[in-house]
């Protein structure tokens, strides 16, 4: 069986989780203090941070070539379109959540109310938590107008796209700092997702100390 | 033709550069300076930022998707291996450059000595070059230790991985941040890489204010 070390609030670990829960791959989930860096840990993989999946024998770190692997291994169900233009559109969204609403949205909220506090590294600074409260409006109304135009956030069909985006939400989610009267298009995709086996695990997550709100795991949000 | 929106000392214009030339694909170069954020260019892509390339009649964005397309549409000569596990390993590692280097080393050489000027944002923080300078050993010691195993970076054959490692380096190497002595089978890889033609127009690059030392395009450096 595959183990995944990771901790619960990591978009990135949860979009692996997604991509493997989807494609039926059974896996053991670890959770690894990455921060406190354990000799053991950094041998398994040097760049030191989660997820670092264990499959097919070997051990594989960096989300995104993680997912394209194990979407080139197990093919189906399919979260990759088949041709190159349809590809490149799921790849450029899957690198604007994980880069741009990254550094705009989630280390400023996320980072800033829990990875400080887990990691007893400070206090949350206001000016980014403002920053990232505001940033994320913009994002969420690209994501609308991507919705207006498409059924899932890359085209026609779920993929590793609209799974790279839901799992920064649903970190942020479980902090509250999502809005969902926002945008109805918004809302209507999440829960499209949310209602997804494969999303089953993320809702069921609890962090000691955090408490997710009542409508985190609730499917009519 | 294709058109490359591009600035000169970005790693992640370079590496989609590299994939355009070592395919022999022509393009025109068109210098963005993208934080003055130009409606024009805002609106060929809402991420603001480069490399935007502009080809086969479609705005393309975000760096790693534009060289997985490259590569897709165009896929002679090869800059990816055809089984998956050394695919995951070519995109690990681009990943390892484009964000682990990226933000230990080149943001805190590069961008604190040339972007800031460029961008009129401030002057270098004499904290990050310290840190940026230690860290880059770390990431040469990495790549030494790799091509103790390997001819390339990520295997046998030269891969986009190269081209990612290539381009950081390569814009370091303009500021003269990197130490060539520090490995031998590191420097012996930048020269194989160097005196590609693909890397020629990399060589030519001249950035106003900031003459580069002249090792700089010397093959035998």
């Amino acid at each position: 069986m595959a183990t995944l070390y990771h901790v619960p609030l990591s978009p990135f670990c949860r979009k692996v989780r997604l991509s493997l829960a989807e494609k039926r791959i059974e896996c053991q989930l670890v959770e690894e203090r990455y921060w406190e860096r354990s000799p053991e840990f950094l041998r398994r993989n040097p760049a030191a941070k989660v997820p670092v999946l264990k499959m097919d024998g070997r051990i594989l770190s960096e989300s995104a070539a993680i997912c394209e692997y194990i979407e080139e291994k197990h093919p189906e169900p399919s979260l990759m379109p088949a041709n190159p233009e349809e590809r490149f559109e799921v790849r450029r969204l899957v690198s604007w959540f994980d880069d741009k609403f990254q550094h705009e949205v989630t280390a400023n909220l996320l980072y800033e109310r829990v990875n400080k506090k887990l990691m007893k590294s400070g206090y949350p600074e206001s000016k980014n938590v403002k920053a990232g409260a505001q940033k994320i409006k913009f994002h969420l109304d690209y994501m609308s107008w991507l919705l207006d135009h498409r059924r899932w956030l890359a085209g026609n069909s779920l993929s590793l796209a609209d799974f790279a985006a839901a799992a920064h939400l649903s970190c942020l989610d479980y902090i509250s700092d999502v809005d969902w009267d926002r945008s109805v298009n918004v809302r209507d995709w999440y829960s499209k997702i949310k209602s997804r086996p494969a999303f089953r695990s993320i809702l069921a997550d609890v962090v000691p100390g955090f408490p997710p709100p009542l409508h985190y795991a609730d499917l009519d949000f």
